[in-house]
């Protein structure tokens, strides 16, 4: 048995597991095989669903990629990426990424996801995204952030009455956007029905592999977590990065 | 005593956790504030040492943003990404990535970072980018690499006479570029003199932190994954993805 064929037994029990594959011509060999080029833009094109994520300039880098990473080989959600304008921005690390839509040309979403990072202190004050997201959030099957993204969620209006969490260190910050959401300080991620928000940074790679087992099952979460060798923290309540106050502190 | 106070004090023990700053501009407070804009590129590019990621279509897209949040706050090293010609790259999961520089405009690198992915499988053979690994491998501190960026680095010669890993998923691919080199089956990451190679994708996230640890200090490393909720897979050893038979398998 080749090392794939034992990684494939060892990760892809049950069928749904069939999620984790980089496109229509896969076989199952390739499913796993990290070698093999797992995008090709007429498939993500034709692929029923569409993961869109939001880019704007200071994005936090792994806010985005993390969740990319787990979300970028599934069976039938493609990635889309949509900066307000469409053209090319920059995040917080200096990487510099030209995106495939503006507000204006994006298609209809499936998952909306909003990333945090510095540029979030202005845009909770752009009219544009606020009503981007609301619009996007209209037609959605699930809208989620990462880290700091859940305060334009917030200030959208979106997560009114929700319960949702959000980066430990810029808690009190994104708190005070909104006074109609529940936010939870101690939580690796939040699902408060369609709404999906994540603690910080790297928590949005655990958060993106909990939306894998919703839209597929745990089998194929947990798939997509070891083609990347990733440790699944999978439980949300597990915190250690939580905000309280320390001994003598 | 504000959050951000508690989590400085909590992760900055240590005067050389001042590595982990955003650039010259920083103030305490600021170092560990995920809203602050960490990217400057004029502090960048002045600062003393540069890290550089070599950028090729077909990459995996964490092999090099897990390491880039890792290594994007160090107080004297700047992040450069390099493609052969300069020209915009696309990542396995259809990121489209604007380098900034080619391989001959790139300047002198302190760190060498090659990622894995798809691409590497034709890059095995591309003369041009052996040639320039070889020659920033001649001046660099540390030449590293990700999954099966492993297989570039063999082929270059660099790593002949080296302890080394891999990918795991592709590792008698990788095993088959070279056998001069010591491949090592069971390891997250693994340091042979500058030469610090890692296991798939994610394990790169682990190794760079390694990295800051090598470059400056344990509470730097600690500090750096606490920024981003990180849970360090601190220990090189611990390796649940290595290859193994199967029992009855």
């Amino acid at each position: 048995m080749s090392i794939a064929e034992q990684l494939t037994r060892r990760v892809m029990i049950g069928g749904a597991a069939a999620a984790i594959v980089a496109g229509a011509k896969s076989a199952l060999a390739g499913r796993l095989d990290p070698l093999a080029s797992t995008h090709d833009q007429q498939v993500e094109v034709m692929k029923p669903k569409q993961i869109g994520i939001v880019l704007f300039d200071d994005f936090e880098t792994l806010d985005v990629f993390g969740p990319v990473q787990m979300w970028g080989r599934l069976a039938d959600h493609g990635l889309t990426f949509v900066s307000a304008d469409g053209r090319p921005v920059q995040s917080s690390h200096g990487v510099r990424i030209t995106p495939d839509h503006s507000f204006a040309s994006a298609p209809p979403l499936d998952v909306l996801m909003v990333p945090g990072g510095a540029g979030t202190r202005r845009l909770v004050d752009d009219a544009a995204l606020l009503a981007f997201v609301r619009r996007q959030d209209e037609g959605s099957s699930w809208t989620t952030s990462v880290c700091t993204g859940a305060a334009i969620l917030a200030r959208a209006g979106v997560l009114d009455g929700r319960a949702a969490t959000t980066n430990k260190l810029a808690f009190e910050w994104v708190r005070s956007q909104s006074d109609a959401v529940i936010w939870r300080s101690r939580a690796r991620w939040v699902v408060d029905g369609k709404y999906v928000t994540s603690s910080g940074v790297s928590a949005g790679t655990d958060m993106a592999l909990a939306l894998v087992e919703r839209l597929y099952d745990r089998t194929a979460a947990r798939a997509a977590a070891a083609v990347a060798e990733y440790h699944w923290n999978d439980d949300p309540e597990s915190d250690p990065f939580a905000v309280r106050p320390l001994k003598g502190g």
